[in-house]
């Protein structure tokens, strides 16, 4: 059991998905220090980030954002079976598809669909179906190279889950669930791994003054942690 | 000694810089197939990279993009010192660069003031000086943010050359000649080691029909071999 772990973030953020997923994963015992979305670019944020993104992360005092290196590091330094696999190619295979997954899905698919498909609904805001039409070339090869590169697979680096699921999990969770994008989807095995490696995050608290995430309606307590296995199953 | 690795890339592009820096630092043998800037979105370029984007990467016919990555499998198959820490803090640290590399120094630094006040005067293209102006905020938050993280060290994540360096440097490059910039960056040490981990690209050749190397205006010989030692010192 590792403690002293807290993430601060906006609940329903994806790559703030993509930590606690890792960190559920992992079965490590941390806390959601849940941020609202207009607290980014202000103190006391921008001191543990400054460039005011979100996740940032904590360990006993020691700092560190970035989502890759977050997943990295709790990987390395929580006890329990690796997220990273040992083959060499296999390795470079989920290095891969966090690369794909940060620089082609999140402004090829994310951005310019799921935001406004999605999120802008959700917050009665308007949809710019331009964007939609105009990411939709992209965002087909997305989908269809990340089919390729799972390769029959049941997750995206192999025969267990990675790093790379638990990133692309956070990032495409709303995807399968959209019925279009179900059907760009359907024989990429796409929407099989993503719900599966996303299964725990529909346990997690919103904070007061945020609404995006999917978790029950139930304010945080003060000092109350989430994670671990009990909210996990 | 490793051979049958070829990097498909526009010699002079940050990030095919990145994939052959770390290429040379481990002192490996491959190829560099120099393309034209124009052949990125068309075949046979697309079935090595369906993006169109570069470097793309070969071993002995096993296909790999995404130039972390690349950058990653180098240095778990190449024979020879490790790049990436083996200490968990300081391997997050380079994580956590490399990751500031790709998401605020690219698009912060090197898109909107490398490419308008270095390369666009190169060909004789209009700079966007306000571009550069509205670029300049968040270019010195990149700045001082690694400075910030460098702690003092000789190399990003500590006392030897890794990754983020090779990474920063392949993008970085031209930062510490503009007098500007060194202005900005001299209390950082991020122009000695840019710089120092930046030299080996000094020796690479130019393709026929590229511009954009820094290296000798000399055209490549069909099946010439660039990399190994000679070439590095």
């Amino acid at each position: 059991m590792t403690s002293g772990m807290i993430v601060h973030g906006v609940p329903g953020s994806p790559y703030v998905r993509a930590a606690l997923l890792t960190l559920e994963e992992k079965g490590a015992e941390y806390e959601l220090a849940a941020m609202a979305l207009g607290t980014l670019k202000q103190q006391p944020h921008l001191s543990r980030h400054p460039f005011g993104r979100i996740p940032a992360f904590e360990h006993d005092g020691w700092m560190l954002y970035e989502t890759q290196a977050i997943m990295r590091y709790v990987d390395a330094v929580v006890p329990g079976p690796r997220l990273q696999p040992e083959e060499t190619r296999a390795a470079a295979r989920m290095n891969q598809l966090m690369g794909i997954a940060d620089w082609y899905v999140m402004p090829q698919v994310s951005v310019p669909i799921t935001r406004n498909r999605v999120v802008a609904p959700r917050f009665n805001r308007p949809v710019d179906e331009e964007a939609i039409a105009n990411a939709l070339p992209n965002a087909r090869i997305c989908i269809a190279e990340i089919g390729r590169l799972l390769d029959g697979h049941p997750w995206m680096a192999g025969d267990a889950i990675s790093l790379a699921d638990l990133l692309l999990a956070g990032i495409c969770r709303c995807l399968p669930r959209r019925p279009k994008a179900r059907r760009y989807c359907k024989n990429t095995r796409i929407c099989a791994a993503g719900l599966r490696a996303s299964k725990p995050v529909r346990a997690w608290p919103r904070p007061p003054g945020t609404s995006c995430s999917s978790g029950p309606r139930r304010p945080r307590e003060p000092g109350e942690r989430c994670g671990s296995k009990d909210l996990r199953r």
